[in-house]
């Protein structure tokens, strides 16, 4: 089997030349263990930190040499577990190879790998709007921005996984969605999702798109970005803004101090004058009952969600590089590694 | 009488060169007016902004060769309104002059002078306690903070005005407070007003004190100050803190860009990593509801009020001057510009 590990730790954005592909012999399920075949690997941008020399999270980092741990959906293919058999579908943490074998009882804090009901949404949705992706913009939006009907909303990187749910989150709530996105097939893609308006941040005129976009400000900003786009926005809110964080991947390539002028006095100076309220969550510490919710409005098809698909393990390490130089895929960025021996995917 | 105006806008920290002491002619009310006599000039550390070719507060900036305006407590003693009569002492924002007429009918936003009742404190505690920095304590520690018994909150520039009624407000709710002031002598004083632990922000050893002072972290950070002393505070406090922020002076000099490295990508994953909530808030903006209860704390012996006085009109610029440069007064510093006529203060 073929597995992605790290050649070496990523300065500023990774590039696929950071990554190694490998050959090596299959996993076979030991006790306890069950042995897992990947359907899909998820190129989460929080990956970033696991390949940084200079991380501060405690998400811990990668060793080199070491394929690359991540969110995937597999396919159970051997089971010594009394709760798992071949055929089921789950979501787990074994990362970027085709092939792996865990045992459950000795997961993460993560918990064991989660089974999927393939009859309630397609499996890949596990790595999306029905998987971290969903969880963040559902913390993000109803819990900690505390979204009411009539309000305005801006979401950054609102192309992404997370941005496409939240906004259409915001339009179930009754609120106004403001997407802001890099390009012009980017940000069509959003008013085909539902988007009021949207603002493309790679234009010139962007502080002049997004001032359009919401004459009289934006009640919530959820943002996943950081820096200009960030700088840009921030003017533009109501007093007394809400402004849920999670993420910032304008930063990912960079420590604690970043290579230009400190911008940190006029942050503070915006948090003052605005009276902003800042929050920063982790979608995953949230809980599955934002799921339920998510999975209800998708069957009511109130939320659709994108997905970009490329083929091949081959391909992970270039997809994942490109999430940082702002692709032009919408939606969830998955990458098809298998397909399923039984007939629940 | 004698006024201080502004002769140079302020590059970096405001100077004693930047103001000039001018003789003018005594002011006399008008149709509607009152005549004010100075009692006491607040140096707020706020002006900083009117004294800024660069801020982008709303507060507006001073013309050069004006009397720098900001909170005074001053005596009436002439009145031409229903709702004054000579000899009541208010408080106002007639600015850094021994005399001035005002209308109370088009007073701005801030609404006409308030009447002071001396029997409840000395009149100087308008400024204080009883004033804007007391309602900014309050609604950093009650309502922004929502600190609980049992909770610790470090509050920085603890000797200040400001910090100096936070940390007790923090003691009258059942929590801990540790305070962070420049220099042994404030450390000291701090203890004394019944802080539980203190940190020298200008020791070496800083961040090892602030962690021996809170060796389990902090539920709730208190910020006026940012800079150094923020980012040392902000990898210590516990996982969801909150942080009422009332002020940033370590920015007050500077514009929206500082001239170090970019800090804002670590305050970013401070943010993240720590799950922070951050609020901006203006005391002013809360309402005199805080007032009300301080007053009660103080007469109940639980709260008390240090203030720092230096003498006469001619002192203003050099003690504007030195809140910005780490003085060595604990509590409010006040300058003492006239004794009153009447028996009011």
């Amino acid at each position: 089997m073929k597995r992605v590990v790290l050649a070496a730790y990523a300065r500023g954005n990774p590039k696929p030349g950071d990554f190694r592909i490998e050959q090596v012999a299959l996993p076979e399920a030991g006790e306890g263990e069950i042995l897992l075949k990947t359907l899909y690997i998820a190129v989460d941008p929080l990956l970033r930190f696991s390949v940084d020399e200079t991380v501060l999270t405690g998400a811990g980092r990668m060793e080199l040499g070491m394929p690359m741990v991540g969110p995937v959906v597999a396919e159970v293919v051997a089971s010594n577990h009394p709760a798992y058999a071949p055929a089921d579908v789950v979501e787990a943490r074994t990362g970027w190879q085709e092939y792996a074998a865990l045992a459950p009882d000795r997961s993460d804090y993560r918990g064991p790998p989660r089974k999927l009901d393939p009859a309630l949404a397609p499996v890949s949705t596990a790595l999306g709007a029905l998987g971290g992706p969903g969880q963040t913009a559902y913390e993000g939006i109803v819990n900690v921005g505390r979204v009411k009907a009539g309000e305005t909303v801006v979401i950054s990187a609102a192309a992404g996984a997370v941005g496409s749910i939240a906004g259409q989150i915001v339009k179930v709530l009754g609120g106004r969605a403001v997407g802001i996105a890099g390009g012009a097939a980017k940000c069509a893609a959003l008013l085909d999702l539902g988007f009021d308006a949207v603002a493309d941040y790679k234009a010139p005129d962007f502080a002049a798109q997004l001032q359009t976009a919401m004459p009289e400000g934006a009640d919530v900003y959820l943002d996943n970005v950081g820096g200009d786009v960030t700088m840009t926005v921030l003017p533009l809110l109501k007093r007394g803004a809400r402004m849920p964080m999670c993420g910032f991947i304008a930063y990912y390539g960079v420590g604690m101090e970043g290579p230009g002028p400190d911008r940190l006095p006029g942050f503070y100076r915006l948090i003052m004058n605005k009276g902003l309220e800042i929050r920063g969550f982790a979608g995953m510490l949230a809980g599955r009952k934002g799921l339920e919710d998510i999975a209800g409005w998708m069957k009511a098809g109130r939320i659709r969600f994108p997905e970009s698909i490329v083929e091949g393990i081959e391909a992970v390490p270039a997809a994942f590089s490109s999430v940082f130089s702002g692709h032009d895929h919408v939606g969830k960025l998955l990458v098809r590694v298998g397909a399923p021996a039984g007939p629940g995917a």
